[in-house]
């Protein structure tokens, strides 16, 4: 379904000292405050074609205003998982820019124009996102690679010093630790890594730091289970109206 | 009394295609959420010294923490100038991280270890800031500008596709014309500026969005002056305290 997947154009190109904005990459992180969630607008400045990451239908009006300031052309709106916190932007997305698809993993259950899994890529211009397969705080859950790995969009999989929890949907602390370790902490240690959430104003973070300084991924798996286990966090307070719309890219019925 | 000053260091570099952190600059930008300020941390991963641009009192423990946690020296806490709408971090941070001086526009009249004015530079590793003066929203607004002029932080000078008020302290709307005119819209069109505050979640813009997109510095400078002659803003709630708090680098008494 997605014509520019392919195993392949990912390889050994590494992001060791050039950042893919050196290379002329337009990136803009924004953050919708209610539910705390990072949305990643990338774009090729020649190509004109972009791709919003994880956008919220509260602030999908202002991110299709700066695609429009910026001259952009929106070709994907991807969303890391199905989100349990706020009702993603994609629905309406597609309506505000004509020619946008929606993009989630097949294994998340939900409806998209374009279902992708581990390995397959997005492309936008002459930049492409990697998916790789992070499940445990659900089972869909994607990490979006840039193909120098200069930079990682983790969703929930990774937070700033933190993590997603898995105490509802799939989430499983063995999964995750699992993911986290095999797909994101074998990524360079200078590749920057862009969570969905933060709670206490970071914006990004590196695979060297949370290598060193995560207070959950640092420690065996064996007392992650136990520290996951034993949150004890609130039930979110969108989750009966955000999955279900979410299942549906974001496009419920009134 | 501020030993790296040199009105030479700046020069013909120009950030064209060339971002800072692809040569290594240690960058973060931080969020406070209730006066929704942008603080900047940025520092030369050899000699370890940073710089903390416009550190908010309620964050300080924060940065101080992520100063450590990455293994920085923090040599200057400076201000864009005297806040009205938050206490600076800065007296809490002198205390947190010795070392650090607190660095301001000597036009603001506010107490600090160091105080500067155009054409100062500040130095931290191989990196420098170029202080202009960009009154207009104060008297003593500065914007600094990384040597290589490929970032700018605009304090309240100019926000994204916006500017800052021109109601109080010192304001005056003919001034902070000019001084975005000649002193930020001359830097390169690529060069990203990061403002003080965004209260729509925004992160960073370009001198050519600027130019061509902020409602109000396109426009002429009678048209500019009567828009902000006009907009009827509340009195930010802590000026009262803020202010005089601010004036003494935000270490008052209890």
């Amino acid at each position: 379904m997605l014509s520019s997947v392919s195993k392949t154009l990912i390889g050994g190109i590494r992001g060791f000292g050039v950042m893919a904005a050196a290379r002329g990459l337009v990136f803009r992180q924004l953050f919708e405050p209610v539910s705390c969630t990072y949305t990643y607008l990338l774009a090729d400045p020649d190509s004109k074609e972009a791709v919003l990451i994880d956008p919220v239908l509260e602030t999908a009006n202002r991110d299709a205003k700066l695609v429009k300031d910026l001259g952009l052309k929106m070709v994907y709106a991807a969303n890391t998982h199905c989100h349990a916190d706020h009702i993603t932007g994609t629905g309406v997305l597609k309506k505000l820019l004509p020619g946008c698809r929606s993009v989630i993993s097949k294994d998340s259950g939900a409806l998209a124009d374009i279902h992708i899994q581990e390995g397959d890529v997005i492309k936008f211009g002459k930049y492409s996102l990697e998916a790789r397969s992070t499940p445990g705080h659900t089972d869909g859950c994607l990490t979006y690679v840039l193909s120098d790995q200069s930079m990682a969009f983790t969703g929930d999989a990774l937070l700033i010093r933190g993590c997603g929890r898995t105490d509802f949907q799939q989430g499983c602390p063995s999964t995750l630790y699992n993911s986290v370790h095999s797909k994101i902490f074998t990524l360079p240690d200078n590749c920057y890594l862009y969570p969905a959430h933060d709670y206490t104003g970071q914006t990004v973070t590196t695979v060297d730091e949370e290598k060193r300084l995560n207070p959950r991924l640092t420690k065996s798996e064996a007392e992650f289970v136990k520290i996951m286990n034993n949150l004890n966090l609130p039930r979110p307070k969108q989750i009966d109206i955000a999955v279900p719309a979410n299942l549906v890219c974001g496009v419920q019925e009134k």
